[in-house]
């Protein structure tokens, strides 16, 4: 059996039920395509959460951006393309490209992983992992023309504009605040109406801290929420021990139609 | 071309995104893989929602009930049947059975449409539509144990738990707040650890009155919320002009994992 290549391509429809009210595919459906990309991508490969289960080993997401030219609409197909370009000892660097058969391109994507002992959750040398399987199926030359991932610098100037306890659906299989679900407590701290005339250009999110189940989290804004600015920064913060912490920090985008 | 069979089957799989925090399917999920399978088999024997909007028609889910012997876990394959085995003027009866290749059934599903005009929201005679080509897919043979679906009867003495504007991501491709969000903050009222040592036996849910985009929802439950008793009532509402009216009655019954 041949090596896998490096870039895996991945199907993906944009069924109703998981449109938004414009008839496109929301953005946090699109995250949950991506990552599940990333999923099959490493599983295949030998470097994924289920060769990692066995080893107490797990990936934690730590930045994810999205740029989009175009938003898959209702029932339209796409692909995901997915490769890692760069493997250090703690983290490595997997992007995204979102595309269909005629050729049209929906944007990109570029994310930082790191890899964490689910006993000890302290982080793990990547390389280390099954022989560094990992760096056998690095792509260095497939094109990917997004901004690359920043720490999302954003101003001490915020408010608070909601706070709210995880719920069940929040939760995921380790317990946590699912990453997704942050970007769609971020999507719903928008009023309505800039849906109707604005979609999104680009998404960033950086996650620092993790919440877990009982936890309470606070969502700050800058003003541009209630404005015409085009760039929104949010802060998420949970209470702890030491005061507030901060959960994850992103920049929304908006562009016109 | 020869006739495609009355019984649809489509694959899913319970991808970690998908799974809660004890790994297994979130029921929303599962649910929202019922209403594509809908889609799906209704599309492709012309009386599914894409010949509908060319004439200013939609389905709409009516009622649903899942009742389950187990529930997906994390990674596991499932395959989902869909069948109408009854089709009245203004009503039809869809049902659901989740299995898999081996002969694990997960569980079955039962639903009931209406089908109304997108202009005056209005029910439409479903005979009518494409010379009455539903009538030529009805399979009544084929074995759903389940109990059938009730008016879900809830008493009067609820309690109001919570009231929320729905937000962006409540949303569905019509402007209405989507049938499984409805599902999912049902599943968000009840406290984290019961889903440590219970999973849902049956969900029932009927829809009765749609909400739109900035109407406020009450949520009532009855006491069995808080306490050792397996089967919940839940009331949803929203505000009129006329007072409160209901806008869906769920009852959700758990059993030992």
């Amino acid at each position: 059996m041949g090596k896998l290549p490096n870039i895996g391509k991945y199907p993906f429809r944009a069924e109703p039920f998981r449109c938004d009210f414009t008839k496109h595919l929301f953005i946090g459906n699109l995250g949950n395509d991506l990552l599940n990309t990333a999923d099959f991508h490493s599983n295949d490969r030998g470097y994924g959460v289920i060769f990692l289960q066995s080893i107490h080993k797990t990936w934690v997401l730590s930045r994810l951006a999205i740029e989009l030219e175009k938003v898959p609409y209702i029932y339209e197909k796409f692909n995901i393309e997915t490769w890692v370009d760069s493997v250090m000892r703690f983290f490595t660097s997997r992007n995204f490209k979102i595309s269909n058969d005629e050729g049209t391109i929906f944007g990109y994507g570029k994310s930082i992983w790191a890899m964490i002992d689910t006993d000890s959750r302290q982080p793990i040398d990547i390389l280390e992992i099954n022989n560094g399987v990992i760096s056998q199926y690095l792509e260095k030359d497939y094109f990917n023309p997004i901004e690359k991932l920043s720490r999302v610098k954003i101003s001490e100037n915020l408010q608070l504009v909601k706070t709210l306890e995880p719920k069940f659906c929040d939760i995921d299989i380790n317990g946590h605040v699912n990453s997704i679900k942050y970007i769609e407590h971020i999507f719903d701290l928008f009023p309505l109406k800039i849906f109707q005339t604005k979609r999104v250009k680009r998404l960033e999110i950086a996650y620092i801290t993790e919440s877990h189940i009982g936890e309470v989290l606070h969502f700050y804004t800058d003003k541009a929420i209630e404005t015409e600015q085009n760039e929104t920064a949010i802060r998420i913060t949970k209470d702890s021990e030491v005061g507030e912490i901060e959960v994850c920090r992103s920049k929304v985008v908006f562009c016109g139609i």
